[in-house]
């Protein structure tokens, strides 16, 4: 009887033990966080939200009344508390460029991408010297183009602006002269991004004007007045790997590289303009956290870029810089292998995809683009653009932005937006899943209705 | 001898549940984290890196070789591995408006103002609604002003900016005539904040001059020109409560509210100005996460704005708006008592600290700041304002600045960068308690010095 006792409380105790250990294992460090915890527990409840594939609560979403956490904020298309209506007849979305291709990268890198801010951290305007650009984030941004190959950053300035966008500007402003009588030309080649002509034009200085396509310039003999010409590589809208048009002692390129990594375009050598522009959009997917860089050559460039960062918004916000930075080590972890091999991948199929309806067409036809030997993959890698720059052919079809709209319900972005002819149209492809699954849907209908059309 | 035995079993068993019982009150929760858990943890360590009270680890500070983490950044005058050396012959900084005086208020708050970050956190350019503006962010400002009783903003537009920096030039280019052949005169009153001629002048818009102060302009007739006068209020450098100089159909009015908050200055009544602009740096002290927002009345100029922030940055970074968002939480769940309390307290010490020094000098004075009734704490508060507005009365100290640096080893920030005579100086109260102090005894020291000087 006694024994049979005994026998049960060393069975209870061996259990307990083993809930001993396993609360020791499965706790782990974990047991010791304090103030984080809660910022930890709120963030992961928040994730947790079922957003059925088609969307995802965020941190900082509406909560409605009734409510205990935020909504779902459901991809294009999609809708219901938990995004999981699909409505059929809603316009497909391939206008704006938000790249939200990357997006399951993050979600499959949870843990090594999470960041906590403390509620102290960098209050300050400046950091410990002085400066309003981190040194471990530059740090990084280097060894970054150094693994990658896309461009030369030694012996270069490095100054960090709200995304490309800004330092667009602030490049304009940096390049021009001072107090001229003949303020710069700023010029590029058609088609080309818009926002150089609107910020151009918006901020009416003195000092430069915005004259149009490159090629009016071409055989320009007045070479007092400053020339600035935006060179994308590769270009948006058409994904060509661009170089300057114009030459001359009184021409300066502003390099608008957001594309130039090996998600888009094979990488042939190390980009080398005087003045060259990177931001994080194209590069990790985080266009909501404004965040780019310019690499500089010369000094006084630098110093008047500089300036004017700090007199438009004292430099970039620290939160932003704190994320990219732990984005940035998340994507050197593997010397950008997984992202950019991720990043490849998903924008080569969607080409190969487009490509294969376009090519059943007699309507429509896409810009072609050549592979290329990528250095940083060291092979010839396939065609992997941002955008479609898709053409009408047929003689009526002028406005093909609305061609598209009417008869396959698809929103694209018209040619002449790029200065180029409504002819044509950009569809993205850089956009969610979804956005990219419905587009290549609606598409394969109009192609399929074509009276005459390529069987596939 | 089996009794003993089954004893010390029943024992070991009870101390085992006990352990059981320990580890699920202990973990709480929290065991259940996942992919949240090294962040948190990584902060944890960070925050946790001692830097003797003079100074902090972020998890952004540089990491010298051979350390896990990374170094302590010290105050001013603070140095060594840990922070805890002192220099006594390091100038005391009382330079710049970093507004670390709240510091202590977030590290006592760690746990309610934690912020974790998922990877994928708001990788769009835009929200939901398609604007770059967080719908609960403006939601919790408005809701601050209403309850701190500073602003209207029933009825009013709201953008936000990268601080005030950004916002103030959008709003000089919302309100300037577009393409007119006189461009619009921008004005403020000596003393004022450098800015205002820095951005106005460097942008060098064809729509835009600065033109100096508002007593030029006090009894002009041209009422053809667009008048565009900055109205600081309370004043950087003096803070007094200043309302506009000019009037007339062609004046407009920018009116910078930066440090109309319960920390620095009485509420007498609600802000009511056609465009106002706040900042996050002097409310919360998060200088360095570059947010501020602007409140306008009027339709057609909250449009102009919207449209230079979005040219010039495509609107705030996100991950700036998340943040703004928890640090307003944090505040608006005391109705902003704590941190008004915390902030008044603190400022009104400093005052009055520097009062009593510099009442027994004959060779300095300070500003005079009437106390006045606060709608908000719902009493007459006495003085705390942001700066001390030092003037130097010997006749030969023309260069008060250059007179405290020889004489007292103080670095304020010259009056003729004011537009005021050199005979002021502005001396920051609302750094870190350690360069308060520090500017404090070297004034003491100089004071006291002073031939003649009132005892104390």
């Amino acid at each position: 009887m006694i024994k049979t006792r005994s026998l049960k409380h060393v069975l209870c105790l061996v259990c307990s033990i083993i809930l001993n250990i396993f609360f020791l294992f499965k706790v782990g460090g974990e047991w010791n966080l304090s103030w984080s915890k809660t910022a930890a527990t709120e963030a992961e409840a928040v994730a947790a939200i079922p957003c059925s594939g088609h969307g995802r609560a965020y941190l900082d979403g509406l909560v409605l009344d009734g409510n205990k956490g935020p909504v779902c904020e459901c991809n294009t298309c999609y809708g219901g508390p938990d995004c999981s209506q699909f409505f059929p007849d809603c316009s497909a979305n391939a206008n704006g460029g938000d790249p939200l291709f990357l997006e399951p990268f993050w979600m499959q890198h949870a843990a090594s991408s999470a960041l906590l801010v403390a509620g102290w951290h960098r209050m300050s305007y400046s950091y410990d010297d002085q400066s309003t650009i981190s040194k471990e984030l530059e740090r990084h941004i280097r060894k970054l183009h150094d693994i990658v190959g896309n461009a030369a950053t030694e012996g270069r300035y490095v100054v960090f602006g709200a995304g490309s966008t800004q330092l667009l500007s602030a490049a304009v402003y940096a390049l021009s002269p001072d107090n001229s009588s003949s303020p710069a030309r700023v010029v590029a080649s058609i088609p080309f991004y818009p926002v150089y002509e609107m910020q151009t034009d918006f901020f009416q200085s003195v000092d430069f004007h915005f004259q149009g396509d490159t090629s009016f310039w071409k055989n320009n003999s007045d070479t007092d007045t400053e020339i600035i010409e935006f060179v994308t590589s590769p270009n948006n809208p058409d994904g060509q790997l661009n170089t300057a048009v114009l030459h001359g002692p009184n021409v300066k390129e502003i390099y608008d590289h957001a594309y130039y990594w090996p998600h888009f375009t094979a990488i042939p050598a190390p980009a080398d303009g005087d003045v060259m522009i990177f931001t994080l959009s194209k590069l990790t997917g985080h266009a909501g956290s404004r965040f780019g860089w310019a690499i500089i050559k010369d000094k006084d460039i630098y110093q008047r870029m500089l300036t004017y960062l700090t007199l438009n918004t004292l430099g970039v916000s620290k939160d932003s810089q704190l994320r990219a930075l732990k984005l940035l080590k998340v994507v050197l972890a593997t010397g950008g292998r997984e992202i950019f091999e991720f990043g490849h991948e998903t924008m080569r199929k969607r080409w190969e995809k487009l490509n294969k309806v376009i090519s059943t067409s007699k309507r429509f036809s896409l810009q072609k683009i050549t592979p290329k030997y990528c250095t940083y993959f060291q092979q010839i890698r396939g065609a992997s653009p941002a955008y479609g720059w898709l053409k009408c052919e047929n003689q009526e079809d002028k406005h093909c932005y609305a061609v598209l709209q009417a008869d396959a319900n698809i929103t694209g972005r018209q040619g002449s937006i790029f200065f180029a002819e409504d002819r044509y149209v950009r569809l993205s492809l850089i956009r969610s899943q979804d956005d990219f699954d419905l587009l290549l849907d609606k598409l394969n209908g109009v192609v399929a209705g074509e009276e005459g059309a390529r069987t596939m």
